[in-house]
């Protein structure tokens, strides 16, 4: 099988840079670009998060765009305390990387969608792991792109489970409900990692450990990002036993699919009131055939694990 | 097979009434009873059109045991309006059917259900149709009966799809929402039959005219109940095709699973707030293993609708 191109969208953050490692590990995807968001931090240094981890993993050939700044409804974005707390004060667990020797690209992460999904076309996954503002502004600049685009696999939403922002919305969505309901009830082919199987992942002490092992830069900067993310599910009582891998399982379900089960549905999002940033069900269209999203419900979290500690710990070996 | 024990808790209604039917008709049921409860109307007023319904059908060796008459948190139950409006001032459609011949029993329908499942064990299947309240009290009356009944598969809820007394809340669990969490948190074999299946089902009247043309009072008079029905949900904008046929899906799930796609997870109901009365994956629970409750996600309404249209329009050519 060819490999398949992928863009991540990411406000990176530690399973931002977790998401970064799985696709460059992946032999089985050509990672083409990486469009930057907000949300675990700001977008500049989410972009500027995305360049350093690029250089650790030698990975110097992907370009970053940068995206939207905030959402579609505001005009101005600062990160939350709990997304400080939770990621750091600089999005990566206070690991101090060097400074980038490359610079972001010219061409805006929301060109570069439209562009990608012109020359792509179906061969082309675009895996969103924060906010849908820069999908959804592409979309809004060029609507015929949702025909075009072979799938978005995104990690956000929960549609079985509660929220981790609000009883209804995860956080991701939360960020701006507005565009996530504007990419939901497109014609896009959709697969939703949300909250409903990424929680159900673990990730662990034990396996940081295999990475610091390593002796290699990247093993050390990696485990040391990852534990300080481990260590505030813990102090913040999220989970004692270790650490959700939200983004990077949305990158692996993007290419093997069979991670998780899914059941089909058309979907949207609600965007004011108490439930904002609710993705369900859009019950006006339970009759129509075709739902265009997939939604992930169960996963293979021992298979995940396997392969994706299988993935990231051959790519540290050599970095 | 054997025919399955089968006891059906109802809040008499319209949909209820086809429930009836349903178990009535089907040779793989032993209906061994009908407990009353409240929401489409009142306890007593739903006990009657029960007694009543069975007389219609020629099923009078089935007793009606009276159940709670309000939920576990109120002191007095009044049916709302929009009941009234769907269901008819008389929970039937305003269809006049005669004083039934036969009394409710003596015995309450709590103590009916603790007793059955000492008796009937794995055999008995319980299929609520309205609030949860019964069930409930039954549970803490005797928490043994957790263990020995067989399955109960539920009208109720909504997972995957809005509600439809809130967005988060469906009727039958809003009326108790407490109630519902007891019976979702008990260590029942629990099947969830909501919305996310119901509201994909239609009866319209294309369906009533067969009944009414057979020429029979059951014919005539299921076809001028459910037509009254089909013209509220008509009137009231719910859906200008036809109706849902909700509660009879239980019936039909709880002896032919098949009709429906489940997915298995634990399960809590909000008590409180906005979201009251929401069923919804139990995040605490999302790594136990084993979960109690399996959720239809999806339904074969062909399939569905061909042996409904069977099962009761066999049911009215006899009566």
């Amino acid at each position: 099988m060819a490999k398949r191109k992928m863009i991540l969208d990411l406000d990176t953050g530690v399973d931002d840079a977790l998401a970064i490692a799985y696709a460059v590990a992946d032999p089985d995807v050509d990672l083409i670009g990486i469009v930057s968001s907000y949300g675990n931090n700001r977008m500049k240094t989410c972009a500027q998060n995305s360049l350093k981890l690029l250089e650790l993993l030698g990975a110097t050939d992907v370009p970053v765009f940068e995206g939207e700044a905030h959402s579609c409804t505001t005009d101005h974005f600062d990160p939350e305390q709990v997304s400080l707390d939770i990621h750091g004060q600089n999005g990566i667990g206070e690991v101090q990387l060097p400074d980038p020797k490359r610079s972001v690209e010219k061409e805006s992460g929301v060109d570069f969608f439209i562009d990608a999904a012109h020359k792509y076309g179906k061969d082309l996954i675009i895996v969103p792991t924060g906010p849908m503002t820069n999908l959804a502004a592409a979309i809004k600049k060029d609507p015929s792109i949702t025909k075009l685009i072979g799938n978005v696999t995104f990690m956000g939403g929960a549609l079985t489970v509660e929220g981790n922002v609000s009883e209804a919305a995860e956080a991701n969505i939360h960020q701006d409900p507005k565009a996530a309901d504007e990419v939901l009830e497109s014609d896009l082919p959709l697969t939703m990692v949300g909250l409903d199987v990424t929680l159900r992942t673990l990730l662990t002490k034990k396996e940081t450990k295999k990475w610091r092992d390593l002796g290699t830069k990247a093993g050390k900067a990696y485990a040391d990002i990852t534990d300080y993310y481990i260590d505030a599910y813990y102090n913040m009582d999220i989970d004692k036993k270790g650490c959700a891998i939200h983004d990077p399982l949305s990158v692996g379900v993007a290419i093997n699919p069979s991670f998780v089960s899914t059941i089909s549905l058309y979907m949207k999002c609600v965007t004011d009131g108490p439930e904002a940033g609710r993705t369900v069900g859009n019950n006006a269209r339970l009759h129509d055939p075709n739902p265009n999203v997939k939604v992930a419900v169960n996963v293979d979290k021992d298979l995940y694990l396997k392969v994706f500690m299988d993935q990231l710990t051959g790519l540290f070996k050599q970095h």
